[in-house]
């Protein structure tokens, strides 16, 4: 085990309708808020309107700043931030998906620094500071909800850059699955893919064909992830699925998978966040297509390990590693397919001559990611794992 | 799932040497300390020393405050809170196991507080501050190092009683295993029957058959703390065993393995707490003694859910519900042959005269912690099976 600091202050409240508590909850941090949210479909559903009367009938001062989109960008935030300052806002209240929390938290610090928000994903500025951050995510799977990282594109550089800060953990998330049983299937589907690889990620990057702690917890996350998901395709309002989605998405990425491993890295968020930045993808799609092609390349580089997840995740154990790890990537292919996520770049749409281009921008940003441990050629040679 | 409030601040510091930082991460909340530990032998160890030493370099002034007992007793607390208060202190170093730690919160509750500490355990008054907690574990099992609970025994009213606040989670603790490779082989192995009690306790308390989030989370620490005693056992200096032990422990009780299940108790705890106050055997001697009986018992209420246990934690599938329970029970005691544990209380030296007081002590102290749930013949009934 690597030595490792974990702290986690964030509050979760969970629960059946915990929205409604909002206003309240957000009156014991502060009274003056910025509720950020994103595009317009919110609107329709009536859970925007309903935080939005919580936090009136809570006596908030509540300034608007809707309209983030999917992969959130620079400018964008630098509006919430001047409107931050200007309204002198002393909480940012998120009501979204992984963009907008991400983004609420690039407005929390940015309102307080003398400097562009920028500054600090360039790494040239350092956070100090932050107001407090109220997350209430409509959708599973980023884990942004409980965490202190963020990822923003700057449209103009198209840089995408993700950083970690701990004044970004939100002070209060408020986990209320109910508002989740309106989630398209698609996007239920890519949340748990995405959840499953911030477990899968960390899990892979690691050498060890003995099962430490953290195998244990992360791979009885990855057979939640895959059951509930199942279960909340099938029906959309079950709460039991769409809670433990939920709440396996929070976990994943909270800080417990990875204490402990020492440096652990995204290497496929890497691939997707090129694949998403050149063509018009979801995250999770993206991740599903990169996935089984690079397990395949993981396995022919450690198929003992590769074994090992078939063991623990799909309960396969009486062959060979090499089977084994082959039969772990068919099995998840198969659930892949199960919940009509697609399995390969070939089932985006994508061929051959995609893949220099692709490869160009995931090195570049394996440069600023600061990922060294993935040279331009073991890029290529997943990216060809995955057509 | 249940709805649910979870918020653990504490702070974790885990490595090899990682107590050399007490010092000045004490100074980093306040610099006039008490610390409270346990008997003599730790002085023996040089441990208790390097605290001093680190506490001292970091320009700490320091009370000391020695001398606490294994089942901790309210005479002692009451004197560190008369300690505290006359010496000003702004910070409770706890360094022990779990019975000083449990002191060093009550220490820091009483501090504040302007009527006497029992207060606060006969739920006559509530806590409502406490001073800051430094917790550094010298033995993995109890969890209190991550955890807002206490236990502490009046040893004149012969009460034994455990509460939970919020204001009772340490601020920082400091996980070292190295620390560890001089505990002796039995506190070694009832420490990880501990934590295993603490997760069992709550997956017996459910009635599903299935395995949701909790279960994958709860048997995954089990088959850790099992593998890592076996390996700790064998070589006492064994780094990733020891951390292992010290991290599943934490885990075991920092609140995540709960949350969801709605309400949920300590039976098989209530039961050895009597155990242990009647005769002079070390909490996980009591609880191990008390398990096998206690889930056999469970497994004829519910074939079911111990088969699951069966499944989630030994890998064994093939069979009926009550072939599959009997199968898990019978691997489990086998485990604690293994770390030569006992598994009844017949191996403790107890019979059937034994009993009738243990039954009315536990049912004494089950009116206390208010757990109707367990009425006396259900208290007696386990028992006469943990013969």
């Amino acid at each position: 085990m690597h030595d490792f600091v974990y702290h986690n202050p964030t509050q979760i409240i969970f629960g059946r309708h915990a929205l409604d508590q909002t206003g309240e909850r957000t009156r014991s941090v502060a009274c003056k808020a910025l509720l950020v949210s994103g595009r317009e479909s919110l609107k329709n559903l009536g859970v925007y309107q309903a935080v939005h009367h919580s936090l009136r009938q809570a006596g908030i001062e509540v300034t608007e700043h809707a309209g983030v989109q999917p992969n959130p960008i620079l400018g964008h935030v630098r509006q919430g931030v001047a409107l931050a300052q200007k309204n002198r806002v002393e909480v940012i209240v998120a009501l979204g998906g992984g963009s907008v929390i991400d983004s609420a938290k690039a407005i929390a610090a940015g309102a307080l620094a003398a400097h562009d928000v920028w500054g600090f994903f360039k790494g040239k500025k350092s956070i100090k500071n932050a107001l407090p951050i109220i997350a209430l995510p409509t959708v599973a799977g980023s884990g942004s909800e409980t965490n202190n990282g963020m990822v923003l594109t700057n449209e103009t550089t198209r840089q995408k850059i993700g950083i970690g800060n701990r004044y970004l953990f939100p002070k209060i998330a408020i986990l209320d699955p109910t508002v989740t049983f309106s989630v398209p299937p698609a996007a239920t589907a890519f949340g748990a893919v995405d959840g499953f690889s911030h477990l899968l990620e960390f899990y892979l990057s690691r050498e060890e064909t003995f099962a430490p702690l953290q195998d244990h917890y992360s791979t009885g996350l990855m057979q939640t992830l895959m059951a509930a998901c199942e279960t909340a395709l099938a029906n959309p309002r079950d709460y039991q699925s769409r809670a433990e989605l939920m709440w396996a998405s929070a976990l994943a990425l909270n800080g417990i998978s990875a204490a402990g491993l020492g440096r652990v890295g995204f290497p496929f968020h890497l691939i997707e966040h090129s694949l998403s930045a050149l063509h018009d993808i979801p995250h999770g799609a993206g991740l599903a297509a990169i996935l089984p092609g690079a397990m395949g390349f993981a396995a022919r580089k450690n198929p003992a390990r590769l074994a090992l997840f078939a063991a623990q995740v799909f309960g396969v154990t009486e062959a060979t590693p090499q089977l084994l790890a082959q039969e772990g990537i068919r099995l998840f292919r198969e659930w892949l397919k199960k919940i009509a996520a697609p399995t390969s770049l070939g089932d985006l749409g994508l061929s051959q001559k995609d893949i220099p281009t692709l490869a160009a921008n995931t090195k570049a940003q394996a440069r600023l990611w600061r990922l060294n441990e993935y040279p331009p050629e073991i890029i290529e040679a997943i990216l060809w794992e995955c057509l």
